[in-house]
Parts: structure tokens; C-alpha cells; sequence
């Protein structure tokens, strides 16, 4: 069996500074713990709730970045795409290819990223049964690309608020795709901080440790060294030492399933 | 007070013929209920199931077949744009370019339908609250155009089915904004017809005259002259005979409450 | 086609003189709209939220209140039943016998009203789909009543909130019974008013009017001479002004439909 | 800290040879993994869905066997309670009186069990948030009890479905009580079995280990020696092999996380 993946950075890049200082305490996260991982950052955050909120660096400087952070740190790379042509470009720096999970159905997004990906990341669309990803699934085949992986963010339940379905996990596994589990977008609660998304870091850790039993391949969270200045989702991002906590608990119950 | 919009169509565009014999009955049918009219149909059904599903005739084309209906029938047009730079060609040809809900946080998508179509319609997300579209709202205004109305298509209500809050009518207008019930797409039970979207038909009518009598500015419908053998959404479209069975309800029920 | 079935009181009998005022101005208010009329009210509110709340007058007192409105105001009544053993007491008093929503599934609690009710109202629980309320209408035809009608007064949508489902309605009707709508209940908001239940009354009108288009029988309000100090559910109780204009247009509404 | 108590056995009482020799079999199971544990079985199913199911054996024939059993087999037993008057004889009886969910805010139910019962365990509403638990709590508390615990199985999602929200469990425990997980009843589809309740019994396994990982004091199971000949439940229910797997993987993950 496969040892956990650790996907993990914070939620959008800031400057080269911060992607680099970042990216270097993710490779120590995973080296204390054995992991294999990949650096995760957004060079825009294109779905904002308010027009007013910070976006990002952009593409082109976002990809400079991630070319700095795989230089300087080894790391592979996974950024989200928003629109098909920016597929090509992101995938001639980044190794994994991210469908935000509102898009999971748009059918171009999901093929450009399969043809110019070296993975894909589908997130599973917060209006969605897990069932349905088989499609985007199958998408990406069609477009040649086998290496794909789901991940579970959390479903719509009623307004504002989201729910992880624990048996989704094995749902996702049963269409024979690995499945991650991204325990900080799931403890989002949309609309509940006024005009930004809202949060409840205390959850992540039950949740990650609950994914991690109910079976999983891969983890992502959304690390920041400073959450309450984190320039994105920090309500419900954690800091390096929570994570660090939460990755040794769901390693123990890894190991206690037989797992690594 | 002003009458009711209708925005009425077939779902896709299959050719320049069946275009223009859909259009002439909308045309028709709002007619005869003196109706003003926005003649509706998607050049392209980019987040389809399945990638097997007829996707449309493409932009190019569609665009050839909308000036031919609004040659012909003199008919105002709406099309759902799916990538920003669709915004502007779109915006040359068609009247009121429609985001489609999945797609209502991104806001660059959003923001280049205001800046290029002569009205926008939002479609709130299945995964929204009713107020969180006031960002759409703002975002609209932040690019200049205030000529916006958003639609209310159903809520994620578990997996593989939507439900129509009629409270929301009330939310959505209290943003200062149009407010468009669209009756076809609030019956869809996403997933419930295996790979493709299921609908519950008859259902299309007392939803259409619960939310008028809740209150709307506009009725958006998809109509087909043969539901059976439409390429897209079919189970929930209405054929013309029930579209006009509907409407002298839903009028009916806007003059007994003082509207028109 | 039957008339408009208006099912109004207070939410719970606080006294003879209350229960007396308030009766003479339900039957002013179905008068008024020349409607049959069923007075409700509660003897008993057997599932607070909050240990502390007022509980009613109880069955012996409340059985007596309801003897004086009968000889007073000459109005059927409907209360509500908790347990097998009060059917057959209330069953001597009032006119309906209602199974709160909580308890629509306790087949004891059902077949003893069916047995000891002239008529049986079934409210549908929170956390049931309409069609499974075809069990309840079986168990009171199985204890020999058929004169059983069934009230929808909302689902549960995410935690702390009702959303009424209109197709829901139609549902209900295709299991062969008389439908109420619930517009008071339905607008609770249930664990939003700290230690006692929320409610939103200013939707109390939308959702009236649009249960009336989709298509009801009997129309359920609870009325105040003065919500705000209410023994229990002025959050979401109407005085009986606002009932009087719901009335009004839920009628004209019917009216436009060919309804009474 | 405590080690885990085990709440096990059939879901119905179907005579005394039926129950002796399954909780023979449940004090084997615990005694296998050093866990303290107490045997269920209802006496009654008094909320079937169809009147015609399978009720149970009654009350006076069903405390006969709860005394045989504690004198066959020592165990503590439990039993769930569906009027207030029920409680006083089942509290000479058995040990723990259990208030089911649906029943979970009647508030004489929930003290009469509080009065007469050495424990009471209080099963979460489908309907009820959380948090809202802590009304029941104080309930017992007020009857005199405090010896309270609370069980989670589940909350409504859409029609006919439950999910399991894991911070709940954590939202449970923040109100002061031991906290137990029903993992059998979590995997009911209320409804989706035509006239009886249906169950998806491959999800009680990642459905108890998720729960494990998050946080519980107890965990509540219903197994059967052969589920599929079961009276009630069957759907969701585990044979004995099938439980002892899913406690050896509880177990691990409690070790695992420091807990026993």
C-alpha cells in the first residue's frame, strides 16, 4: 500500500518570499513524518465572495514562483485553474493540475487540465453525490490522462453551512481513482463572516482524523505561519504546529489500520 | 408595476431551423399574453454529465443562428457565457448574457458579462444562500453595468435533488434587483437519470405559480416542440401547449395580487 | 370544489378569556372571508425546546376552555395529542385531533386518534419525504377513520432551518387526502432564538400565497391578539391584521384558479 | 480514561431463546475485547414505518426477558421507552432508558426515563442540531439525573437519506456528557426500502472507525445472527463476525490515538 500523500501550502501565494518560507516548512512537515508531498498554492483566488477581497499574485507571477519554490525546495507543485487556456501555461511549472470544485463539472476545464497536467485534481462539487465525479473521471481518460485523484470538500447543507459524508470517501474510491481529503475548505461556512467565507479551524483535526479512518490516500490542508493575517480563508486554515498535530494523530490511525 | 418577463427557449441551440421555429412560437406565445420576451437558448452545454452528451453548435455558429432569430422574429436574445472572453463576441449579438449557476463566484466571468452584455442574468448557485448573490450584484455594479437580475434555479437539498425555497424570492429582491424564477431547471434531480440529468416535468407548473404568487419580475422556462427527442434537458422542458397552460395560471395569479 | 379550510388560533391556550377573544376573532376572521373554520390551540406544548418554557394549562383545564369556545362561539376545534391515552378524552371535546409532526410516526399515537377523532390531521414530521406520509394515512384507515388530513409545515434544510418543498404539496394530495399548509410553523427557525425557537414572520405571507397557487385544501395560521407577548411562538404567530391580508390574497388567489 | 462501552444486540426482542442467545453472543464479543458493555433490545417498534411490520414482543413479555437475560447473563441492559409511563417499569428492570430520536424533545418522556432510570441515553433528533441537545440534557438534570448520555445517528439530508456530521460529535461532548455513536441506524435510507426502512450495512464499518477517530465514549451497534432473517433493521444490521471486525478496527484507532 501507498504511504499518505500530503498535499499542503497555503491558500493563495502572497509574494516569492512567502511562497518559499512556506514551501520549506511544508518539507520539513512531510520529511518528520516520512510523506511524500506536494506544495499547494493559488495564484488567484477566482471565486472570491466579495470583488473587494485580494485575489493574488496572477498567473505569470504566480508561476515564476512555483518555478523558485521547485528550484529551491524540490517540492512538485499543484496549483488550481480557472479557465482552459491557462491550463497549458500552469502545466508547463506545476505537476498537478487542480479543478476548483464549483467547476467540477465544466467539461473544457477538466479536459485542458487532463491534456496539460501530469496529474489532475478534481474537487468534488459541494452540490454534488459522490457518485457523479465518475464523470469528471471519466472526462480526463477521454482526454488521455489517467492520473487522477478526488477530493472531498464538504457538501452543501442548507444554507451556509457544509457537511463531509464520510461514506463519499468510499464512494470516491469505488470509481478507482485515489481520494483526498481536504480538511480545511471542509470546515468552511460560507457566508457566515459577513463578506468572507467564514471558518471553523477547531474542526479540522476531528475531520481529518475521521477521514483518515474512513479510508483515504491523500490529505490537503491549508497551512499558514499566520493564520489571522493569512490573506485568504485563515479562519479556516491552520498554523504549522496544529498541522503537525493533526498529520501525527492520523498517521497513528493509519498505522493502527495497517496502513502508512 | 411592470408586466412579467418571459424568457422562454429550447435549452440548446440544434440548428438555425429549429432556432428559428422555437423562437417564432416563444414570439407567439408571449404575444398572446402580452408579454415582453427574451427568446433563450445555450450555444454550448459546457458542464453536461457526460462528456457522450451533444454539447451545442459552438459560439461561432451560435452566434450566426442568433442574429438570424433576432433577424427574423425581431426577438431580444440571452446566452449563458461559460469563460470570460466569450463576454465579448456574445455580447455583440445577444442582449442579456446569463451566467450560469455553478459559475456565479467567479468573478472575472461575472464582471465580463457586465462590462459587455446590455443586461446580465446571475443564476444563483445550488450551493448559495439567497443573500450571498448580493456580491454578484456588486460585482456587476463594480464593472458599470447596473442592469442586472438574478434567477433563482433551486437549492442542493441532499444528493440528486433541488428544492425551490420560495422565501428566497423575497431575499433575492430585497438586493434592489429583478428577481427571475426559473421553473424548467428547479425540477432537475441531478444524477437521477444515470448519465445524464433527470426532471420531474410535472412539477414545472405549481412551482411557476408559487413563486409568482411569492413574487418575481420574470418566468424563465425551457420550451421544446418535442420534449422527447430534445438533445438537452428534455425531462424537465415543457412543450408549448404546457408553457402556455402555465402562463395563463401564473398571469392569473399576478392580477389577482394587483400585477400584471 | 370544497372551499378554503381555515385552521386558526393561538399557538397555546393560556386561559379561558384568552382562548374565548381569541376564538370570537378566528370566526370574524372565516366569517369575513366566508370560510369553514376550525379553531386550534394547544393544551399543552409537550416538546419545548426549553424546560423553562410555559407549558399550557394542561388537559383537564384545556379540555374545559375548548367546552366554553364550542358553547361560546359555536366553532369546531382542533388540539394536538401527545400520547395514546389523551385521544380518548379529547376525543369527547374537540373536533380534530391533530399528531404533531414530531410524532407522526408513533403508531400508537395515530391509530388512537383515528379512533377517537371525528377527524385526524397529520402533521408531516420535519424529516420525512411527503410520499412516506402514506403510512400515517394507512394507519388511520386501519383503525377504521378515513377522514384523516395531512399538514405540511416544512423539512428540515442544513441545521436550524425549515425549507417548505411546494411539490411537496402535490405529493401529499396524491395520496388521496384533504392537504393543510402550516404557514406559521413553517417559517420557525428552530434553535436560532437561543433557548427557544426562532421564527421569520415576515415570510409567513410568501409562503401562504405560494402553497395556495401550487394548490392546498385547508390553510393552517396561528394568530395572536399580540405576538409579541405570546406564551409561545410569537416569533413566527401573525396578529390578525396580517391574517386578515394573507387571507386576502391567498383567496383571490384560489379565486383566479377556479378555486373557492 | 474510560475504555469504550459497547451498546450491542438485536434490534427487536423476538422471544427469549432469541435474546438469551444473542446476548450470550454480545457478552462474548465484549468480553473478546476487554470492553465494558451493555445489551439492546426494543420491546416494542413503536414507529415502524408500516403498520404492518413486526411490532415486538410488548412491554410486560418483554421486561420478562430483559430479566432473563440479566439473569442469565449478567449483562446491563437497555431499552428504548415510547410513553412517559412506560419508564417506571422498564427503570425496575433495566438499566439504561433509552428516549428514541424522533421522541428526543417530548419533554415528560425525556424526565419520566430521567426519573426511573439509573441512566438515560437521549438519541440526537434527525431533526435537531447539535448543540440543541443540550435542552435534553438539562431536562434530566432537572428530573434529578445527571447520569445522561447522548447518541448521534444521524441527521436528515433531503429526502430519504442521513449523513453523519462528525463535528457533532465534538459539539455533543462540549455539553458536558459522555457521547456514543449509533453506527448501525447512521445507515438507514428512511423510505428507500418501499414499506420498510432501508439500509446500506457497507458503511457501518468507515462510518464507526470516522467516529472512533473523531471522539466518542461509546459506541451503539445492532447486530443479529442473521441479518438477513431479522424482524426489523436487517437492512442496517451487522452479524456477529462483522461487528467483532469493525470493533478490532474501533479499537486499534482508539490505541492509536491514546485511548482504550
Amino acid at each position: 500500500r501507498q504511504p499518505l500523500l500530503l498535499v499542503a501550502g497555503p491558500c493563495v501565494l502572497e509574494s516569492e518570499a512567502q511562497a518559499l518560507s512556506h514551501a520549506r516548512r511544508v518539507k520539513e512537515l512531510a520529511a518528520r513524518h516520512g510523506l511524500p508531498v506536494i506544495f499547494k498554492a493559488s495564484f488567484d483566488k477566482a471565486n472570491r465572495s466579495s470583488v473587494a477581497s485580494f485575489r493574488g499574485v496572477g498567473l505569470e507571477a504566480g508561476l515564476a514562483i512555483f518555478e523558485a519554490v521547485k528550484r529551491e525546495t524540490g517540492l512538485a507543485c499543484l496549483t488550481d485553474v480557472h479557465e482552459p487556456w491557462q491550463a497549458e501555461p500552469c502545466g508547463k511549472v506545476v505537476d498537478v493540475l487542480q479543478v476548483p470544485a464549483f467547476l467540477c463539472r465544466q467539461t473544457d476545464l477538466v479536459m485542458a487540465c487532463a491534456r496539460h497536467g501530469r496529474a489532475v485534481n478534481v474537487k468534488k462539487g459541494q452540490f454534488l453525490a459522490p457518485r457523479e465525479m465518475r464523470h469528471a473521471v471519466r472526462k480526463c481518460r477521454e482526454a488521455g490522462n489517467p492520473n487522477v485523484f478526488l477530493t472531498e470538500r464538504g457538501a452543501c447543507f442548507g444554507y451556509g453551512n457544509l457537511v463531509v459524508d464520510m461514506r463519499g470517501l468510499a464512494q470516491l474510491r469505488e470509481l478507482g481513482v485515489p481520494v483526498c481529503f481536504d480538511a480545511t475548505h471542509s470546515v468552511q461556512l460560507p457566508g457566515a463572516g459577513g463578506d468572507v467565507t467564514g471558518g471553523e479551524r477547531q474542526y479540522v483535526a476531528p475531520l481529518a482524523r475521521a477521514a483518515a479512518a474512513a479510508g483515504i490516500d491523500a490529505l490537503f490542508m491549508e497551512v499558514h505561519e499566520d493564520p489571522a493575517t493569512a490573506k485568504s480563508d485563515g479562519p479556516n486554515s491552520l498554523d504549522f504546529a496544529q498541522a503537525d498535530r493533526v498529520l501525527a494523530d492520523v498517521l497513528a490511525i493509519r498505522r493502527a489500520l495497517g496502513q502508512r
